[in-house]
């Protein structure tokens, strides 16, 4: 890793940055939708992973008692998965102490409509009615967000395709500081903020175009796959719904439990034929089964050749051959906690000593060094 | 200093919390509203004097030009009005991470409409048309200071009437905090937390009435004579007005300026008597003049036996009393701008090794370790 002159941050393979509250053991939807591509990009980026503690207050800040054992789970989760702390590093948010500071900084220039027009912040509050969210720091967090990204200056930010609109805000939060605190200012502008006219310096700074290269460079997307992967009651796979199948769930209740599942409704005897591009059932074999399984599974359910039971134990056996090896690590760093401690404390100094850099260019340009 | 059960510090002199903004040097109504009160204290309780940097980005975000500076002239006012490092915590806000942190944790679980509600949110943005203070920062600062003063756990906040309502908006944060995260659970709390019902984790908490004391203890306001200097003009001493003089000011242009002061506007003649309770040059005899030359100049105003020329001469005389020996420790310190870095150092070291702990019980509560 070298440091140019302006002070960015480069390293040899691109920098990637995610995060993931802990909301307890992952479900196989978590799983899927995020950690599964992390262990895979592991092998190709920079990768900073990390537990979003600060971002799980924003809406459970009313029950903190579960709090330290969901972010114990989800390190077990991300560790058994197959995130390498050997190739990248796996950090707890709040042991980095730089991004509520970067937050605090980044909360003085950010105009709050920016904030209040994040769509997610009014979907949120209606769909989680019984909670209060009509909090500072909940209408805050997508700029928590950005400070959480910007702080490791990463080229991408893997998402799916519902959460664009964040890595944008997080894109203009870059621009505004790159504006304000970056660029030569030119004689308008210093005539500007000699007049002390914030709406001057800003229109200055903007004609002025001068802003090439900025402390923070504003990070790309990085789209990665999400599949929404369906429930035992086919339905989306949430915690919420109480339909899920969790990374960790023991062989015996994952056979037991997708037997409950519920199939194509139009197949009730054992004689009828199925369709599985209406079954949800299929839908998991799309994610977990090989190719030749899901061939299988088609021309069997399409002429009755196989029953349910027997498609669902076909998949059973797919789901096991993903998670069994993952279980088997998640019980031996079980049985050794700590090492699970050493790999958070030393991926959080390897993540401080990255955010202290960034902080301390960042304070350099404000004027606060 | 020890440390009791609960994890409240204590110390033998009750505990003391102030800060001010570095708007640039300071000019005589700061002084006597603040620094001049914050000298006295020192001998009495243990104080913790602050340069809010951050707060100034609140309104000055847009121009970072000054900031570095300002915060150099502020920390030399504070050294040369007296405020003795050896028995006082003097340091910059900035320099202790822990503000951010506290500020981000009580961001989580500050209602909206808190913030909304006090009263100079609306009226700066009204008076500062010119700035622009839409910004999620702006509306979050008395947060911000609330953060500031708990993380401290002071006794008293010595503030001025107008300020009395930003030390109620912390003492009922420190009062949810506790109400929150320090009472002993009680059955219907508990059954509250697991139906993840914050509205009713909350009656629950408050009717079960158990908070004696908390981490952070309610701090109390200790009212401090805070006088409304006139200026030059008469108005109010205001940086913004342009009718200030300095506490760095020399004594040649303190003489000049204040030949060029307001008085009775009666009083147009040498001839003419004056009448000293309307004015202004009179209102600052009162702050810096002795008893003995007040009354020498009631007299002699009121008879024409002296003229104002006369009169603000005393004046000066007075004034030049108080900040000789203040300029001339500001020259001093001044020719060796080692001694107050290292000053400023030692002082942000200290608030750290406080605000260290206040923020690992709040984090023991939250549950984040």
């Amino acid at each position: 890793m070298t440091e140019n002159t302006n002070g960015t941050l480069t390293s040899l393979r691109p920098r990637v940055l995610s995060g993931m509250r802990p909301t307890g053991r992952l479900h196989l939807g978590n799983y899927m939708g995020a950690l599964y591509n992390w262990v895979k990009l592991q092998h190709q980026y920079d990768c900073y992973f990390f537990i979003a503690d600060l971002h799980a207050l924003t809406t459970d800040y009313a029950d903190p008692t579960s709090l330290r054992e969901s972010i114990r789970d989800v390190a077990l989760d991300f560790l058994s998965a197959g995130l390498d702390p050997e190739i990248c590093t796996v950090f707890i948010q709040s042991h980095v102490p730089q991004h509520a500071e970067l937050f605090t900084l980044f909360s003085m220039f950010t105009p709050l409509p920016w904030l209040e027009r994040v769509p997610t912040y009014k979907d949120q509050q209606e769909q989680l009615r019984e909670k209060d969210l009509n909090t500072y720091g909940f209408l805050g967090y997508p700029l928590l967000q950005s400070a959480d990204i910007l702080l490791y200056q990463p080229d991408y930010v893997p998402v799916g395709q519902d959460q664009v609109a964040h890595v944008e805000l997080t894109r203009e939060v870059a621009r505004r500081f790159n504006a304000l605190y970056c660029s030569q200012p030119t004689a308008a502008i210093e005539k500007a903020r000699e007049d002390h006219s914030d709406k001057e310096i800003l229109t200055a700074e903007i004609s002025a175009n001068s802003v090439v290269t900025g402390i923070l460079p504003e990070p790309k997307v990085l789209l990665t796959p999400s599949p929404k992967l369906p429930g035992l009651d086919g339905r989306k796979m949430s915690k919420s719904y109480g339909n899920t199948l969790m990374l960790s769930e023991p062989e015996a209740d994952l056979r037991a439990k997708l037997k409950t599942m519920v199939t194509d409704p139009a197949r009730i005897r054992r004689t009828d034929v199925g369709n599985p591009d209406i079954c949800p059932v299929f839908d998991l074999h799309k994610v977990f089964s090989t190719e030749e399984t899901q061939l299988k599974v088609r021309q069997g359910c399409t002429t009755a050749g196989i029953g349910c039971i027997e498609c669902k134990g076909w998949l059973a056996d797919s789901i096991v051959r993903e998670i069994a090896p993952i279980q088997e690590r998640r019980r031996a760093l079980e049985a050794d906690p700590g090492q699970v401690d050493a790999i958070l404390w030393d991926g959080s100094a390897r993540a401080r000593h990255r955010a202290i850099q960034t902080l301390q260019h960042v304070r350099q340009a404000i004027g606060l060094e």
